[in-house]
């Protein structure tokens, strides 16, 4: 295949350079975040993880860690430092720092953190972001008022937050929740076939685009037990999910199910499929975390820059203990740099 | 500890003598039932099963299976054939079978089968009882009026079909679904506190009765995401499920939670508890499949006797191909003699 050189275009709209370092937001200074960061650092050749930067407050990495640490003063640098130094671009917002009792100081570092780190992403300075974990509680009271950092980021990206699609992903399963945090009993009523086609063809694209994948195989798990047996347990599959399938199937878009949900996660119907579509936020999240419990990964879809995330949360209750695994952070770095580099392709092969 | 012998009312209770066989009804004589118990008996040294007697026609196994097989005229022949052949009580109704074709004389066979079967462990004539997967849409063709077997088993041992509860089972997890096969729109209507407290006190008696846990440890699933985050994702879990396990905690049994489903399936989280209580089907059965699908049992509990049984269907698609798993119905023989070893052994000490 012959491939044109890189357009200029790419760096504005979010696909940088590829000689960029990664970009790692560093999340609540007193929760694990510094703690995961620093080790995935140390763990740099093992899990061959490309060049990244954290931004935070640097301070926050040397209460837990004993590693060596360089303050960078902006991104040409962090090439350099890598190989010798966990590289920060440091904020000074953080205050004093408690690792596990998290204070506002330390929710508006995280803030600024998120804030910057998404902007050079965004700028093309870095190749993608990845962000570490924030505690939504201490945000809003810092002024924060997303629901979270995919929404956040979505809107520094100019994306209406109902394109930015949540994948969770883990090494034999990807799923997509096709609603979120909403209780289980509204869910009914919110899916909807305009609902699955925005998520699906966002998904399709998305597995395009991070992954590489040229004809991505969706697969739809029903809404009721056994998929509602034909309408005999709920018609949510026959109203609503069937439909869009079918169309989704119109538009070239290779979509298959609604699945018994109890028979699509096991290890020989997983080969099936690229992502699983689920309606909700358990029938997603419970199978891949009973199966990818430490090195699952959030990949948003749908946004011009590539961004993950480790799939847990702030921890607390370890942090500062060096007792955290670091695996899901190591995955989000290494999937975000795989995206960076499929995007990176697609872009000089368009 | 001092034993007294066995009561004389053991055997009317269903507490069948230690050298009573196990009873396996063979279910739909066209789906894989025949060749799944025929590859059982071979593998009952490699999988230490206690002798037992298929129930239904010898024939349907016969037509799938090259292996030696005798009928047996009653229970008490069983012990000297179960080294040699596979015994089979011979019914006589199954007409001409044609493997992946069910058909009414089948269905009528698979009925009577399960109702001899489930006769001679009610008896006591039989330690155990193991059903093999039958089809309900053909059942019901043939006069079946209850929603499944074990609705009938509960019926014939006496039993509120209420009490008797469902436990899947696979090696590393034991899961409970409160709600079963109804839409999942009116789980949260259906949801009360007195529907928790008794399936969760049939629960802890059945994992004492059956499997003999002292003091069984229950773990409850919430219904929202994250458990609800204390009502901001709904409200199931403050005002029904809480309550209900601060009734069971009252009343003495180990109850806790309710959990944020996706967190508590994973390998560290399941040491912690010996059952988990599910408020829907898929919220079991997900992680149960995706876990174990191919050894996965599903037990009965608060019948007066043992009864098992595969967790799968009669797979009408691969019958007679010699291609069936027989690990479930191996797992559901091995489960159903460790059970009635428990049951005698609590008698004995009663």
């Amino acid at each position: 295949m012959t491939c044109a050189a890189t357009p200029w275009w790419n760096i504005a709209d979010g696909r940088a350079s590829v000689t960029a370092p990664l970009v790692v937001s560093m999340g609540d200074p007193a929760g694990i975040g510094p703690e995961i960061i620093a080790k995935a650092w140390q763990a740099r050749a093992d899990g061959e993880l490309q060049p990244f930067v954290a931004v935070g407050d640097a301070r926050a990495v040397e209460r837990v860690w004993k590693g060596p640490v360089r303050r960078v003063a902006d991104l040409s640098a962090v090439a350099a430092t890598f190989a010798e130094a966990l590289p920060v671009l440091q904020l000074d917002s953080a205050g004093e720092i408690t690792p596990g009792t998290p204070d506002p100081d330390g929710a508006r570092c995280a803030f600024d953190a998120l804030e910057l780190a998404a902007g050079l992403a965004r700028s093309g300075a870095a190749r993608a972001l990845v962000t570490g974990p924030v505690s939504k509680a201490q945000l809003y009271a810092a002024g924060f008022i997303h629901p979270g950092q995919t929404e956040f980021i979505a809107e520094r990206c100019g994306i209406a937050r109902e394109n930015a699609v949540m994948m969770l992903a883990g090494p034999g399963l990807r799923v997509v929740p096709m609603t979120v945090h909403v209780p289980l009993a509204d869910v009914s009523g919110l899916l909807s076939v305009d609902l699955i086609l925005a998520k699906a063809r966002v998904t399709a694209r998305g597995l395009q685009r991070n992954f590489g994948i040229a004809a991505p195989r969706l697969a739809f798990a029903g809404f009721n037990p056994h998929a509602g047996e034909g309408g005999a347990i709920g018609r949510e599959e026959i109203d609503i999910i069937q439909p869009a399938i079918a169309q989704l199937r119109a538009e070239g878009i290779d979509a298959a199910g609604p699945y018994a949900a109890d028979t699509m996660f096991n290890e020989r119907a997983r080969v099936g499929y690229d992502a699983a579509l689920c309606c909700y936020h358990d029938q997603a999240l419970v199978p891949l975390k009973t199966l990818f419990f430490d090195d699952g990964v959030n990949i948003t879809l749908g946004l011009p820059i590539v961004r993950t995330s480790p799939d847990h949360g702030t921890a607390f209750g370890i942090a500062g203990q060096g007792r955290a695994e670091p695996g899901a952070m190591i995955a989000a770095i290494r999937m975000a740099a795989h995206a960076a580099d499929r995007r990176a392709e697609g872009a000089a092969c368009q």
